[in-house]
């Protein structure tokens, strides 16, 4: 690395523009590696080869990703991005989308995981101000069915403030932007190659157009192409920055599950669109729901799991004492007849209350339904709700 | 009652008899009184007024109620029905159906619960011989989509040695258990109306060949037609017959609804197929797919869920010690590094295992993916069932 400076955090953000350009998105190894030594102390140890390790073979491979590392020139890299619109944020920057450290914990997939060494930025959203963000993602090969429901699933989220993140693929990507972007909503696409170029190429004016209101935004530095590893990396920052996961359209074992995998992993919410069984590019959505993602149906189903809905579920009211204090006083004595503490049968607790049996058993039915009494096999007997009621 | 008998089995068949021809299916109140005085006690209960009970006003109704009991000849109820072809199997009985006592602590709905007083039975079928059971249900408006899938999901069952047990209505009903028929599997058509009807009165034929295999069940006795509240009874026990109940297409708020709400109620599987999110008689099954419900999409699907499926899950043979014995000798040198009780960074364990610390972290994490080390704030640390094994 070439050029000196004290500013620490400068100097963390070179260590880190280097790593990146140096290793793949996503590498277990580095995140782990990163989360221990920090970037710098990685840098060294690349830089610096141990005395410590025996085996010979790793030793030359490292020494000679030290060699390549001290050759790479970090500012040059981030003066490039600059100059294409790029601004490289890294964890500790005031736009650092802190979500995606919740990746530090979640366990890896296919090899790949980990905080992101840091994240390429084009566009005039700031990734620290995403507000309620959900990522709707889906099939290249979608059929009308899904495009129609990304968008007016984008559109709903969209109106309600809510930032619509995907990978500007072709098909349910696309819609879900697009969706976004016909209510002037920002949207963030998330990309397997630099945040600069566009993959695929037929959706550069889509994605230039999103860095007006929104973002798009890469793990690997400016100019890169995208690869497959690189997919899997970005689809772990996609579930990240999203408070949950919809998937429109899938086929099974595919990018988008591969997405839904993230997001269950990092306890965001996941969710499925169904379709009609016949449909191929359903059934992957169908697997995900069976694995206990949850079915939406449409933009209000998703606003409503994520909370952003009018009007918020209030705790139940009816506590215990409101509860009894609602009865008849018919229904009180009954109440009453029940023993606390052991169980009665229904002509024992008739007989107490001095009422009869077919309106003590109508009546006892009753407070089941309202969680004051409950059926044992000795016959009935109150709930301890209430008894402390 | 007229007619004297000592055959203790006989009078509680007659108690029965008399108390299912008088109440209407599934009344808590009376399936609470059986439970716990028993049908004898009960009838007696009925027909006797009780001196303790001090209301005026239900006293009449029940000394009313008593008066209509006693008139009733529940002998010549079952000659009636024995000459329709009818049989009157009772708790007790050897072709008392078991699964159906499960109802006994299931929650009511829409204040309907409760074991049967007896069931009503045509046909060859057995209900003690009803093998692995599944309820195929839906509703009466159903599509081309759902009929079909109804068949198929019928036939597959069928097929397999499962019994298809539905409720005879028009649409996904009468699909399914013809779908069980087309493959000469026997099928159970559970009626809200007397067993020896028809309702629709179209599906005469249909029903009256189910009988040839399979059986047609009622709780209400002979030539008694089909009610509202009836209908909601008959769910329960077509819910109660069976391991599971698959909802092909359901409006919301529909019937269909109801008899997965007893599947759910009585801890039985509940499935739903998919369908557009456009169709109306689809978002039932979303609905019930969102509360929990399993998505199936085929006959296929349903099986591996009942566990009918050829092959079984055999429990993970994977031990700890077969983990472990699965290393290699430079992965079992790294292992060994990692300190029991308590966790250690990868340097540190790189430098006791005297391995470089890029291959120590793919190690281990291929170990997390394994289930012998975990990934804790300190680094890493031995999983309990690694330090087990």
């Amino acid at each position: 690395m070439t050029g000196v400076t004290d500013d620490p955090r400068l100097v963390e953000r070179l260590h880190r523009v280097a790593l990146c350009q140096l290793t793949e998105p996503g590498d277990v190894r580095v995140a782990n590696l990163i989360s221990e030594l920090g970037p710098g102390g990685l840098y060294r140890e690349l830089v610096t080869p141990s005395v410590l390790a025996t085996d010979s073979r790793t030793r030359s491979s490292r020494a000679d990703a030290g060699a390549r590392l001290a050759d790479l020139d970090p500012q040059a890299i981030l003066d490039a991005g600059a100059r294409r619109g790029l601004r490289f944020v890294i964890p500790g920057d005031e736009e650092w989308p802190t979500p995606v450290d919740d990746l530090c914990f979640a366990p890896y997939l296919q090899e790949r995981g980990g905080v992101p060494l840091g994240l390429w930025v084009r566009g005039a959203l700031r990734l620290n101000e995403l507000g309620t963000t959900v990522a709707v993602v889906g099939t290249r090969d979608s059929t009308a069915y899904g495009a129609e429901l990304a968008a007016e699933i984008a559109a709903s989220c969209g109106r309600a403030g809510v930032t619509v993140i995907s990978g500007a693929a072709n098909g349910i990507d696309s819609f879900a932007h697009r969706g976004a972007m016909a209510v002037d909503a920002p949207t963030v696409a998330v990309l397997a190659c630099g945040a600069d170029r566009a993959y695929p190429q037929e959706n550069r004016a889509l994605i230039d157009e999103m860095t007006r209101d929104g973002a798009v935004v890469s793990e690997v530095g400016p100019d890169l192409p995208a690869m497959r590893m690189r997919f899997l990396a970005r689809n772990r920052i996609i579930a990240a920055l999203s408070l949950g996961t919809v998937v429109v359209e899938a086929a099974v074992r595919s990018g988008a599950l591969n997405t839904s995998n993230w997001a269950e992993r990092l306890n965001r919410h996941v969710m499925g669109v169904p379709g009609p069984v016949s449909s191929e590019v359903s059934r992957g959505v169908h697997e995900l729901l069976r694995r206990g993602g949850t079915v939406v149906t449409s933009g209000a189903d998703v606003l409503e799991l994520l909370g952003v809905s009018g009007s918020h579920l209030l705790d139940d009211p009816r506590t215990p004492q409101r509860r009894r204090d609602r009865l008849t006083a018919r229904e009180r004595q009954i109440l009453d007849a029940v023993p606390v503490g052991q169980a009665a049968i229904t002509t024992s607790i008739a007989r107490t209350a001095g009422v009869d049996a077919l309106t003590v058993s109508a009546a006892l039915n009753r407070f089941v339904q309202r969680g004051l009494v409950e059926r044992v096999p000795a016959g009935w007997q109150l709930t301890s709700a209430a008894v402390r009621g």
